[in-house]
């Protein structure tokens, strides 16, 4: 049984889906994903994934974020959920067939939000299985809100929760560019990736990438990292790295070398 | 909003699978199930089903429901959840596509055993889903158990935990066969079957089906009913039908005649 320091992996939903072709999953990323981890054979490892070309446009089309509003919603909820566990589903069969010992743990079950905020979550079961050798493996989902009804719970504030409430010993936030740059790599090629940020040098690209109001890669860097400050402040380390590279996750897991954005606080 | 009792409707793995035949999902009566869901368009309906040839092969290769012994069970107890999820979705697939607004709630992700007995069950989530005109769909599935380690949580200790903590209406047991009879029907031609029981009966009929070892269709009659005897026992009637019968799944949900064998406390 161990009670070591989790690790904390987040897998964009750019990584595991084409977002820009609704429901397209990029299988050769998820049998490459389960190859790393099989071949990194982590210990206390949480995995938590976004929702890509899966979740966002059924969550965008009923509104879901935003809350209850009219009947009209509530299968739009379903389909949401249902989609996610779709998407999931996709990656637990790569990671099973392989004989790791993840267990899926859908949000909707066990977390209330209060306006969109993490309100209750019962971490025991989690926290048994990784003691256990699970790799719990979570995702951005629907949930009920204390508030509004309903809303949508994105991977990231889900990170940044479990970190924050485990201590997580180290953040790695697996995305489709190699860093957090000055300006939008997509659009810009002369924009320029930081490779160390602390918290004083992060506030300012925090103030500098929201007044260039376009950058939103990966499902918006910015509300991204605003959303893992508290796990830095905390002396969690936060690496944010480009998953769709050869070999990175593996790298990202073992603590090797990677490029990337490493956040520290100090 | 709806606050009135719930009806649970149980859905065996008998029903939803061919147990001869390991991961063999019956399409055919899934499509019917959700066909027939949808017209009876239920209120404060709670779906719980069983494993058949999904979950049971997996559980009894690693030994789950005995506990946690060794390591090579692990990836056993993770094989047996993922592949629940797998049979869950089949039938979810089913069911969102048709517009119900069904969620799927992995008992793995909230429930916790001591000794294979449900010791902690938060229904707060499941409740507020039902009130917002969702149905919550369970199943059996493995679980942390604070005892043994592990364990498998069967569907039907879920229908009688969640019955008799709500207070449900009924509930609704389809399996594959007509109802509860004095032997195997599979076996014997002349077994006969009861339409009506009370406490009394039922005990009596225990004893004999205790009687008889090799009475144990669908997952067991014997401990299924031993299962739902307290949901009895507080007033709450039970129905046991024959699910894989053209629209019985929608007359019980409606309320309407099905044969089948009522169960009553008097």
């Amino acid at each position: 049984m161990s009670k070591a320091k989790p690790v904390i992996l987040k897998i964009g939903g750019s990584v595991l889906t084409n977002k820009t072709v609704e429901l397209e999953a990029r299988m050769d990323m998820i049998s490459g994903i389960a190859d790393q981890i099989l071949e990194a054979n982590p210990k206390n490892l949480v995995i938590v994934h976004g929702g890509g070309s899966f979740g966002h446009p059924t969550a965008q089309k009923y509104a879901i974020k935003e809350g209850f509003k009219d009947e009209a919603q509530i299968a739009g909820f379903a389909e949401t959920h249902h989609i996610m566990t779709v998407l999931n589903g996709l990656l637990m069969d790569a990671l099973i067939w392989r004989g790791i010992p993840a267990i899926s743990m859908a949000p909707s079950s066990y977390v209330i939000t209060r306006n969109g905020r993490i309100q209750h979550l019962d971490m025991t079961i989690l926290k048994r299985l990784l003691e256990m050798g699970f790799i719990p493996v979570l995702y951005g989902d629907t949930v009920i809100d204390e508030e509004i009804g309903f809303t949508i719970l994105s991977g990231d504030q889900i990170v940044a929760y479990l970190a924050t409430q485990m201590n997580a010993e180290r953040i790695l936030v697996g995305v489709d560019v190699d860093g957090v740059y000055d300006d939008n790599p997509k659009s810009n090629p002369k924009a320029k990736m930081f490779t160390r940020l602390n918290m004083e040098e992060l506030k300012n690209v925090l103030e500098k990438l929201g007044g260039s109001e376009g950058y939103d890669v990966t499902g918006g860097m910015r509300s991204k990292i605003a959303e893992l400050m508290p796990a830095v402040m905390q002396g969690i380390p936060v690496l944010i790295f480009n998953a769709t590279k050869t070999k990175h996750i593996y790298k990202a897991i073992k603590g090797e070398n990677v490029k990337g954005t490493l956040i520290e606080k100090e």
